[in-house]
């Protein structure tokens, strides 16, 4: 029975990543079936997305979820993006761990080369049947359509099908998923992530048909494509000794200082020449020559020095002017602001975070604010509460800008408060992408966001109780005008034919002395700058 | 600029798992300094005690920590298990998803073939420095040293060193890691877990000396090692679709009828003809022949139809007798309990519940219960709030049983309480291995085994109050007694000598009717089954 080191040998072997995916599916989003069905749009419409933007065509998506039988679903999604050529559709759709942006530092939606995959593996996996892909390259070329099972013991595509076809569509991707799922309504539903997804990509058009055959068209607002973010090197912040120590191996460079400069973004000779010195390595030691101790003194150098912030044109934000287009087209509201800030830098890594808001209209008063969260355009539907955006709007005072709050509590209004970070690399807390870790400069950087965005927010709700109480007033002056009018006749005993006209002298002084109310509205926005002041008046108020 | 699909076509490539988890370390228990110190003790002791008990082997495990310069340390484990062969050494430490135990159902530490790896990357990533093996198989061996590195890109192992060795240990394994990581003490230490780990393995001893170069040991209490858990086949019941199919492909039995007799558990001749009956289904087809919707229609059948539990002898609980005994021998208390439930099973897999519990000694009545997770024997410390155990014991009213508690929370006690789930397949809700996902069966009989125990403990709470209350009534009394024997002696006109001989009488008379303390606290368990009127009336007694 006792086991030896021998047997125990013969048992060892070795594990393929997708059966390693495909038993842990809930690193992957794929927990359960209400969620799978999220995921696999999800990651079809981020591919698409994607696609369609570094192909420079403005996206046009279809989004279609068949009802085939009870918690079976078929989900076909549909893009006119550049297409993929023959050669590489088995791989992207049939291999896990395959694709082209796991190795570059850019914004993007997708990051892994896993997701599109994995809804492939977890289709075969619930339903036994394969993805079928259909996809254009050029007006003139054919299209290919496949049939694909993922062999799990290999994680290598295995073609059940290869034709070429005719499509009436100049270029584009089509995939055609059967899985187990379950669909409903409501804030982490498809239709959501939809709707969530045409705030952000104002430049896209989603075409969606449910499991209820209703169709919802998500047209876009803008004909300007995001421009194109650019791929950038690491910075030296960012870097540890075991990547530093893999790229001396294997550099092209004939010196350390010049490989610090081609290697690394925002390294000057000068730089390179500081970090030398501050290792004490020779600035023309040879890359593979330089020693673990060397690299790990380099590493200390690199903390110890002053280097310029990472370029940022390797993010594209969006905007404050196309968010507020976003927004304005998904949520009624009354009043809508926006603010961009200036890119930031966490690990090495650059990010934008952008808020925008919505306020009153048909929203609830008594509800909390409709927080939404994105990294990269995209939404984030679930795990609000480990997300860095959570942490920083309950430690955000929201009071002074006209909305209730309990501590540390998410504010309480008729109000949608949408955040978006943009990155090369998004530090999500689990690989199923769900919430932003809580690095402080994240959350800083969030916070003031917030803050700026609530000056806005103040300056209108402020103007709006102003002008209620105005009105208020009048109305309340205007009932004893009469009263007064008949007054003077008697004291200054006018006839009472001319009542009307004192009346009509008495709302005209009225409206000299307490100004128009139009002008009141029309007030300018230096009234902004006290907001602050303003703010606690209105609290006090509330009390 | 824009890109066309032959663009993205030369951009594509393949991933390597390696390099997909160094990115992705937070997956695997990585995350931070602190926890990455953890999850590398936390992986070789897990290793070495599977390793010694499939060995039948009592497990002696050493562990030192040595801080080698701020933030960097150096982790060894020593054990005297069976030793590794000479070949599989390299691609057990440095190859990711390498293992015996991902391809099997049995209870055991580790699952996924991932984690000691894992700690290797984290390493080299971290300090640059290889992984250092000694391991001997048998007292007339040599030792292999190895050095090794993991090639990131090609997931393989890199032998940096391959040397035979003398050394003075019959049989074990020692492994040696720098990693950057933090040390505190505290309840999510390393210090804790191996005070936790000795309470479910009390037939291991630990040696630990900590980075103060304070030396613990955790000593064996039990020379009996736990039964081997024997390996099962899957049950029906939690057979999916497309792993289905992928054993009816690769099956080498003649007909579908001994298919599923030879490659499932509690498939009898006559539940195998009864499922072919439902699925309509020729017994006597190949399998290779049978087609998807005939496996679809299997698969319903198998939904529709009754099969006995699986075999339980594939896990190994502790026992109520060990689990006290570890218990004992790590918490100083006044009163213990324990529950080893009898196996229950989730989608097929079979699984036990314990619950042990400590009450009184030093524990605070002022703090929450300390709740001790366990899963195969290994403590859980992180994401307490996610874990079906908190779920569990929040839905358990515990004022009954002695302890107090805001509705929906962990009760309030000098008490701590360990649960344990023993399973072949653990559901965590995360590769990291931190909490237990919240299926309804595990819910129910973790729920059960608290009430289980609560009574034990209500039942000892409240004899304790008994006596308490008698105490206090008692010495009330005897106050009086002098009082009385001068009225007696007044009355009955008695010599004042006689005060003595009177009191002793009176409270020999008191003794006989009150009871004996003694008796009252030796009352017998019969008791236990008015606990829970017990415990209404101690609820009332305190409002």
């Amino acid at each position: 029975m006792a086991k030896t080191a021998e047997d125990f040998a013969s048992a060892q072997k070795e594990i393929g990543v997708a059966e390693f995916f495909a038993r842990n599916r809930h690193l992957l989003g794929f927990d359960n079936k209400l969620k799978a069905l999220l995921t696999t749009v999800k990651e079809a419409v981020d591919n698409a997305l994607d696609a369609c933007e570094e192909a420079e065509i403005l996206p046009e998506v279809a989004v279609e979820i068949i009802e085939m039988e009870p918690e079976r679903f078929r989900v076909i999604i549909e893009d006119n993006g550049p297409g993929i050529v023959k050669k590489q559709i088995p791989r992207i759709f049939a291999k896990l761990l395959y694709g082209s942006k796991f190795h570059r530092l850019r914004m993007s939606r997708g990051q892994q080369g896993i997701g599109i995959s994995a809804a492939v593996l977890y289709a075969q996996l619930t339903t036994g049947r394969p993805v079928k892909i259909m996809s254009k390259t050029g007006p003139t070329e054919k299209a290919h359509y496949f049939e694909l099972h993922i062999d799990t013991k290999k994680n290598e595509p295995e073609i059940i099908k290869d034709e070429l076809m005719d499509w009436p569509k100049d270029h584009g991707v089509r995939i055609e998923l059967d899985i187990e799922a379950q669909y409903q309504k409501g804030p982490r539903s498809v239709d959501s992530f939809l709707k969530y997804t045409a705030i952000t990509n104002p430049h896209a058009t989603l075409i969606y048909t449910n499991p209820k055959a209703e169709q919802l068209i998500f047209a876009r607002v803008s004909d300007v494509l995001p421009p194109l973010p650019q791929e950038i090197k690491p910075h030296p912040y960012g870097v540890e000794l075991g990547n530093l120590l893999q790229m001396l191996k294997s550099a092209d460079s004939l010196n350390i200082s010049s490989f610090l400069q081609s290697e690394f973004s925002r390294v000057s000779p000068q730089v390179a020449k500081e970090l030398c010195q501050v290792a004490s390595i020779l600035p023309t030691t040879k890359p593979d020559e330089i020693s673990r101790d060397q690299a790990d003194a380099l590493i200390k150098a690199i903390k110890q020095t002053k280097i310029m912030g990472p370029p940022t044109d390797c993010i594209s934000p969006i905007g404050e002017e196309l968010l507020l287009k976003g927004l304005k087209k998904e949520i009624n509201a009354e009043f809508y602001a926006a603010v961009s800030r200036v890119p930031d830098v966490y690990r090495g890594n650059p990010f934008v975070i952008e808020v925008a808001l919505a306020y009153g209209g048909e929203q609830s008063s008594e509800e909390q604010v409709n927080l939404l969260r994105y990294a990269n355009r995209v939404p984030l539907l679930f795990q609000q509460g480990a997300d860095a955006a959570t942490k920083a709007i309950t430690s955000v005072d929201f009071k002074p800008y006209g909305l209730s709050q309990s501590r540390g509590a998410i504010p309480v209004g008729p109000c949608t408060i949408a955040v978006h970070i943009a990155s090369v690399w998004v530090p999500f807390t689990s690989e199923s992408k769900e919430a932003i870790a809580h690095y402080p400069e994240i959350l800083k950087e969030m916070k003031l966001a917030f803050q700026e965005v609530g000056r806005k927010l103040a300056s209108y709700v402020s103007k709006k109780q102003r002008v209620g109480h105005e009105l208020k007033k009048r109305s309340y002056i205007e009932q004893f005008v009469p009263h007064v009018a008949d007054t003077l006749i008697e004291l200054l005993e006018l006839p009472a034919a001319k009542k009307a006209d004192i009346e009509r002298n008495l709302i005209t002084i009225l409206e000299q002395e307490r100004g128009e109310i139009k002008e009141i509205a029309q007030e300018n926005t230096e009234f902004d700058e006290n907001f602050a002041q303003i703010g606690d008046e209105e609290e006090k108020d509330e009390f």
